[in-house]
Parts: structure tokens; C-alpha cells; sequence
């Protein structure tokens, strides 16, 4: 289905644009950007990949690296005209990245008979799992552990997707019930700016093991 | 043998322990607990298969993720009543699962006909990396890097499982010699604070290539 | 070629010294020590062979670890000494290193079948990976983002050897020329302390999806 992959790549570019604000952000150099783009990007799937055990998704396909170097030269040239991509255009994108991802990273577990548990977690992974490596280069604390309704989102589309399938539905309405729901709740997440608890803020003092 | 994977599931939960108290201190939210508890329980033997390139131990096998949840969700309801688990007793138990997966990881190595060395190394990645994994998302210099008698303890239970062998000792009687000495010079180490040298205390401003 | 295997272990020895020294300024244990030394030593190799799924370099031969040990070792009796290896002279080998990992691990990558875009890459992450893996177990941002002509010369090494290739040279004279080109420029960029540009400069607040 070719305009799957359309969706693919624009994800691809958002998360790109995304690693190369870090980058920005953090001073580093040409290498550094297109490190981090890249990383944001595909770090996600890469990882899933890996641990499933199958070719990683972009070693024959060089148009993930098309839109990812495309992506990072388009927002350093907005920058450096003192330029920048509106935030919530950003979100908006990034959250159709984040409903495709999810969903397509749980099928292809799925495909590959893993549990419905590990599928989820699977698609979770493909989406955020990228963006954590993407802070942890960048010497912060993934943004994805902060109280952002972000990776729950991911978790919920996943479930929705697996509960439609076990509900009788086909693949493609299932695909679009938890990609909608999941794009739903994040753009409801970024306007009522929903959070989830975060723990430990009185007993940052614990021991342990 | 049945008996085997309990042992294996206890250390998991003590990991996923240790994890989750690592996401507290650090004010995460429910996700980021959930994600250190599975990186400091699953990490470590994860890396171990993706290198070894064997199937990962939990992609059929929810049990793991059972045991990974239920001990964060404890931890955070005991946390949350202003209770905590004792540190010797976690350290305990973090010792037992310490002695299971070292020697448990060296075998699989074996079995995978590596070298003796490999297979040392492997069975102290299986133990050490998650907790590594759990201290660079925390943006902590690895606590396995400071000092504390806990990752040699590891590698001298791995050498002390392959010289059995070679000695001729069953397999049963080589892991019970291998985990036994482990376990008990980790506790050793905790009583009398045994550490090996930390270096560079001097010579902190040294070039680099 | 055998020998081809001695420029190997030349090269991962002098990685794993600049590991040794970064543990060291960190004030790191012996445990510390082992692992930098090794992760800056192969961790690029091995993240390469599970991308391209092939069995890592070190699983069944020990000689890399006798050049990690025995080079970390020695950099610790140096260090002790208060004497210390030149930075120049490492610089040196770390040059020659960089250009026997650029080639090999962009010619591995081309005998499976990847693109040249994708053999490139791989040639490089070879190359920076490890020293990368390195930087974040000691909480820094990777040395490589820093503007240094580092990673652009393992890039620049890989395109000209694949040009070579194209232009018809034999396996042997691209290799030569690939590695002459990328050891002139590295020692160029030392010399005359070319950089490369680093963004960000003035815009350090900008928001992010």
C-alpha cells in the first residue's frame, strides 16, 4: 500500500525535524545534527527491528535517509533566517508520525506471532524509544518520563488497534480506529495540556538496592 | 527445570525494584517507572541475545513483564504510603538474581560455543548493562563504575562456574559452585564494604586522543 | 590478509586507550575501566554487525580483547607513573585506526548488499560509534558533535573509496585510497584545527515538537 509508506516518511520528517532542533539547541556541528535527525528518526523502528530479529527497515531503502537529511537541511536554513516551524505544527505532524508508527510497529509484532502485551510495547517502542536516544545524546532525562500525555497515547492506540482485531474488525479499520484514537488523545493531551503523575516528588531521598 | 525460572522471574522483580525506586528518585512519571523497571529487569539480558543474535528470552514469554509490572507497581504503592523496601533485604535479593543471571548468561554463552572469555563477559552483561541502561536514562555516571565490589563479584562467580567445568564438576555442581561463591562474596562485599581501586583520583586533567 | 587484521587490533587498541583515559578523568574502577575501554573499542563494530545482522566481529576471537586488556593495562601503568601517552602520538594511531574502520566496515556493508549511502554510514558508524557509547557512560555529549573534522573524514574516506570503486580500482587500490585520503585529511584537521560549522549559536531557546 503505497501511501503507507507517504505517512511513513512524513513521520520520518517530523521526528528528523525534531532531532535537529536538539541538536540546534545544544550548539553542535553539521555531523551532530544529521546524527541526531537521524537517530530521532529511525532509532525507534531500528531498535524494534533489532530486537524482533528482522532487517532493519532502511538498510535497502534509502528514502528514509532522503527525508531525514531533506528535513534537517530545510529546518537548520529556516533557522539560521532566524526562522522556525510553528510549535503546534509541529505537534499536529508529530502526532500523525506517533499514530502511524504505533500502529504499524504493533502489526508488524503481531505479524511476527509475539503476545498482544509485546506487540504493544513494540509499537510503543518504534515511536518514543527514538526520542529517548535522541535525549540521552543530548545529556537530558527523556522528555517522554516528564508527565506528558505522550507514550500513554502510544499505548492506548496500540490497545485499541489489538482490541478492534480481536473485536472482528479488518486490518485497515482497525488501523484507523487506533490511529484515530490515539491522534485524538494526543491532540487533547496538547490542548488541555494532560499529564499523568509523576511520582517521588516528596521522598527524593530514598535508598536503593 | 521449572524451579530455574522462578529464580529468574526473582531477579527480574528485584530489578524491576530497583528500577522503579531509580524513576522515583528522579521525579518520573508512570511510563518513565515502567520503562526503567523493564530496562534495569530485561536490558541486560536483551543486549546479551540481540549480540549473541538468539531470540530475546522475552518476546514469548509475558511472564517476565508480569513480574516487571506487579514489583513496580508495589514498590510505587509502598513509596506512595511512605513505606519502602530495606535496603538489605533488596540487597539480598538483588544478589540472588545477581548469582542466577551471571551464571545463567555464561551458560547460554557456552552453549552458543563462545569462547570462555565471551562467555564471562556475556554472563556479567546479562547482570550489569540493564542497571548501566537504567543509570544513563537517569543521566548517572553508572553506579557499576564507582568503586562498589559488584561487578567483580560477577565475573569471578562466571570464572569460578567455568573452571568447575573444566575440572570436570556436572553442570548442576558447577552452577551451585558458581553461584554460591558469587552470591556470598557480593554479601561479603556489602558487610565489609569491600571496593577495588578508583582510579585517576590525581590526575583528573589528563589529555585525551 | 593478515595483516589487515594487525592494522585491527592497532586500531581498537588505540581506542581503547582514549576509553582507559576517559575513565580515568572520570575517576572510574578497574570494572569502569574494562568497560570504556572495550564499549569505545567495539562498541561501533558491534552496533554495525547487529544493524547489518551479522555475527559481531569478537564473538569467537579473543585477540580483541587482548588488545583491549593489554592496551587498557598498559595505559593504567602509565598513568600511575604519572607519565602519560602524547596526545599527538594518539592522535597519530587514532588517525590510522579510524581510517582501517572507515573502509572495512563500509566495505562489510557493500558485500551484503546495502547501498552506498547505507555502506557509508555503516563505515562511519564504525568508526564513531563507540567513542560516542563512551562520552554518554561518562554524561557527556559525544565529543564527536563537538565541530571537530572527525566524522567528516570517516565520511569523506568512505565516499572516496566507493567513487574509487566505481571508477573501476581494484578492492586494494580504493582501500589505499580511501584510507590515504581520510588519514591526510584527519591529520590536516589536527594540524591546522579545521572545524566544521556549529549551529545554534544565538537561537539556544527555541521550542520543540
Amino acid at each position: 500500500m503505497d501511501y503507507l509508506h507517504w505517512f511513513d516518511l512524513m513521520g520520518i520528517a517530523v521526528f528528523a525535524i525534531s532531532g535537529t532542533l536538539a541538536a540546534w539547541r545544544k550548539q553542535m556541528d553539521g555531523f551532530g545534527v544529521l546524527v541526531l535527525a537521524s537517530v530521532t528518526a529511525i532509532g525507534g523502528g531500528t531498535l524494534r527491528d533489532v530486537i524482533l530479529d528482522v532487517p532493519v527497515v532502511w538498510i535497502n531503502d534509502n528514502s528514509y535517509f532522503i527525508a531525514i537529511f531533506s528535513a534537517a537541511l530545510l529546518t537548520i536554513l529556516l533557522l539560521r533566517k532566524r526562522l522556525t516551524i510553528p510549535n503546534n505544527t509541529l505537534q499536529f505532524f508529530d502526532a500523525i508520525g506517533l499514530a502511524f508508527f504505533v500502529i504499524m510497529g504493533t502489526q508488524k509484532a503481531l505479524d511476527l506471532g509475539t503476545s498482544n502485551l509485546v506487540a504493544v510495547m513494540m509499537g510503543t517502542m518504534s515511536a518514543v524509544a527514538g526520542g529517548m536516544i535522541r535525549d540521552v545524546l543530548c545529556r537530558d532525562i527523556p522528555m517522554v518520563f516528564r508527565g506528558e500525555l505522550y507514550a500513554v497515547t502510544c499505548i492506548v492506540g496500540g490497545v485499541v488497534y489489538i482490541l478492534a482485531l480481536h473485536a472482528g474488525a479488518s486490518t485497515l479499520l482497525a488501523m484507523v480506529l487506533g490511529m484515530t484514537s490515539l491522534f485524538s488523545l494526543r491532540l487533547a493531551a496538547i490542548k488541555w495540556q494532560l499529564t499523568i503523575p509523576v511520582f517521588g516528588k516528596h521522598q527524593a531521598d530514598l535508598g536503593e538496592p
